[in-house]
């Protein structure tokens, strides 16, 4: 069976800071034509890091989305010069957020967060060797994070909480348990 | 630390079928002024169905977003009528799509796909005593489906091949290797 819709057309409704829209129009595989919304984003890296007491380090963050806040483990934005090497940006946000460094940083696994409606590709890292960084980068002026390091019974209560509420966190959570 | 961000003034940009897109001025909590996109969804569940035979049963289908085929489980998006009850919307995906129903659906784990920028819910179910519907719904008459059960080693060669690749479908196999 053949799938593929075909693009007739696409419509550029808004480019954003982080996100883009465009609608298209499809042709379905009978034939008829379908509108398809789609979110087009740089994709995003996430990154375990487990420190030396086995503790999580996560960050705790108001998510204007959710109007709330949550615990989520350091991640951020591939920036268009790191598109090429998404480890640059898991080396970049762990200094940024967390101002730990590693000695290398393991693809654990990567995903679509969102296939339906959306581009964004996850890509989970593993931070082994943890250390505190030599350079600190910048933090960014519209970011305000707290640290937080988290046992694995801490992070049970904060899963139940609803604290830690996203997808790549609780895959993180359960790499982790996975790792031990 | 008070995290919060004060919602300033909200632009609606894009009303669509699937997604709804605003664009925000917050107050940060050094008084300054940012811009925030956000994505507004229904929310969604996915369901994890494992057939007497345990195999995982999966939709092979056209995402537009990524231009590919995948392999997900069931999935869809929760309808306003359905919005105090997403296991109707369980119920209703797993029927539609596959033509299976259960005797029970457990709610796992629930999620946001992409906290950053979108609220997203999505709702992962187990559907518990699987066995064929009787009363067929009608299906979307824009949906183009492969139904395919999977086993366990054809799972894991389905990630490889980066056919599986969305954050539910495999937070529900990891989901289901902890079940076995």
């Amino acid at each position: 069976m053949d799938f593929k819709e075909k693009t007739l057309s696409t419509e550029n409704i808004y480019n954003g800071k982080v996100v883009h829209l465009d609608k298209e129009i499809v042709k379905l595989p009978n034939g008829k034509e379908a509108v398809r919304e789609v979110i087009r984003h740089q994709g995003a890296v996430g990154v375990i890091a487990i420190t030396d007491s086995n503790k999580i380090v996560m960050i705790r963050q108001w998510r204007e989305p959710l109007k709330k806040v949550t615990l989520e483990i350091p991640a951020g934005k591939i920036e268009l010069s790191e598109h090429d090497d998404p480890e640059k940006t898991a080396r970049r946000e762990l200094n940024e957020e967390t101002r730990f460094a590693a000695d290398q940083f393991e693809l654990v696994t990567k995903f679509y967060t969102s296939p339906g409606f959306a581009d964004e590709l996850m890509y989970l890292y593993h931070a082994v060797g943890l250390k505190a960084v030599k350079d600190e980068l910048p933090q960014d002026d519209d970011e305000f994070l707290e640290l937080v390091e988290l046992s694995p019974k801490e992070v049970q209560e904060a899963i139940s909480r609803g604290e830690i509420c996203d997808a790549k966190t609780m895959m993180a959570v359960m790499f982790w348990q996975m790792m031990g």
